[in-house]
């Protein structure tokens, strides 16, 4: 199944695509949160799915599929190529950080270059959606933890992120850096998060052209390893990394302007653009 | 005002408490969350604190007095003398992590010690709650965007903050990692956050004892600082770092253990008691 949300920014309304169309279901399921997933909702969504639905005029506007979602867990430098493009040794344990949610934006909307902004980097991930709650889970059942998948640009400024105090959440949560989407992709439709290919390209230019067997920590270890630390919620989202080819790994660095146009995506998880516009404040 | 939730962990109700009785409004108010500070959710409060309301059990169990909201945003290294016993540099700007919202529990709530933790340490810290949406405000009007004031316990393991593999997040996010309360006060009624004591007890020894007059980035600092890199959303928290005193700075340090007693205040925010518990699978 494919779970979509659409509307206005802040209203959008729960929806899926089948077969190429887009249908409402807000008449049926509030939204897709932390209540939807924690609650079997996407159990009640698949007896939804042969009704008559409303469809959704093709233009509409899609949000983030995941209503703000309690977490943004991102994974550091977790392809061998990206961690030696960075400069950085492989890590021997993942690299974790947080992004704020207030950054989510839909997949088609803007990216804003925010003030004093002169490092704005692009980075395509798989997104990981967590299904239940995971604590202390293996890595051999942490699948069973996911409720599915999402494309998602981790949006990263480099000078906030790596010149401005330590941390790198600075650098990652600025508004529209977390455009997600186009749809969440529930795992059944998913043979193997482990082995996808993703690209990214700036101005038609294919700048970020991996796979996921590239990762130095898969999905399931992941997910095993952050339910070490702390709670993985119904709703969460784990960035699991991204692949070779962002502007800072550039000789010399390249970095976003207004004007450009990102289009990237994920093999069977569908495909997101957004222009980059400059903040007006 | 003192906003207090009240009732069964998940399940808490809105309340207020008024010369030291606890009164409820959740027949009036849905709960302190996002909404309710965004719509000017403090002054409709004010306005039926007059009003003749049901008072609460004195012992009734209570919760963090904000729900769930987007963010925690911590400051680290923000007490002169508390970097110093850290053994780093006094900071050029603010450091800046988050810590997983979903760590938050009562004030009152026991401190779970996580498994394979050997390094769970107290930071008592002033807690800010954001009132309204904050991008790029100056310090001179940082302040109109608060909403109040909390006690936090920010517990953090350092071996999975420090020696884990870089970004402090692993070691600041497990469940009950976060004690709020026991009550937000508004702003109104605090003179001068920047001039605050505020100490911790450790089974009834002081081991924190400081004032708010030693940070290195004051209150309208900070919320300045971070409204250029993310938006501030009514309802987040900011934690001001700590004073010294905490496990790590001393010699030989000392961590927390079953059967520990934490108890913590600041000036005119109250008290907070903590029992430390181990994790039991």
């Amino acid at each position: 199944m494919k779970l979509i949300r659409f509307g206005a920014f802040g209203e959008e309304k729960p929806g899926i695509e089948l077969d190429g169309k887009k249908y409402d279901v807000s008449h049926l399921v509030a939204d897709y949160d932390e209540d939807f997933f924690a609650n079997d909702g996407l159990k009640k969504l698949e007896e939804i799915a042969s009704n008559d639905l409303p469809e959704i005029p093709a233009d509409a506007r899609l949000g983030a599929p995941v209503k703000r979602p309690g977490k943004i867990i991102c994974i550091g430098l977790n392809y061998r190529k990206h961690a030696a493009e960075s400069g950085m040794e492989v890590p021997k344990e993942p690299v974790v950080f947080f992004k704020a949610t207030s950054s989510i934006v839909g997949p088609n909307d803007q990216v804003i270059i925010p003030k004093n902004s002169e490092k704005t980097d692009w980075e395509v991930e798989l997104g990981v959606v967590i299904g239940k709650r995971a604590n202390y889970v293996s890595k051999e059942e942490a699948l069973d933890y996911v409720a599915g998948y999402v494309v998602h640009n981790d949006v990263s400024e480099r000078a906030f992120q790596l010149e401005r105090g330590g941390q790198w959440v600075k650098g990652k949560s600025a508004d529209t850096f977390a455009p997600l989407g186009p749809y969440l992709v529930t795992k059944d439709e998913v043979a193997d998060p482990n082995n996808l290919n993703l690209w990214l390209k700036l101005n038609g230019e294919k700048v970020q052209d991996g796979n996921t067997n590239d990762f130095i920590f898969n999905v399931q270890e992941v997910i095993a390893h952050l339910s070490e630390f702390m709670s993985l919620m119904p709703g969460d989202i784990i960035s699991t990394g991204t692949p070779e080819g962002v502007g800072f790994g550039f000789k010399p660095p390249k970095y976003l302007k207004e004007g450009d146009v990102i289009e990237l995506g994920i093999e069977g998880l569908g495909e997101a653009r957004q222009e980059v516009v400059a903040y007006k404040g």
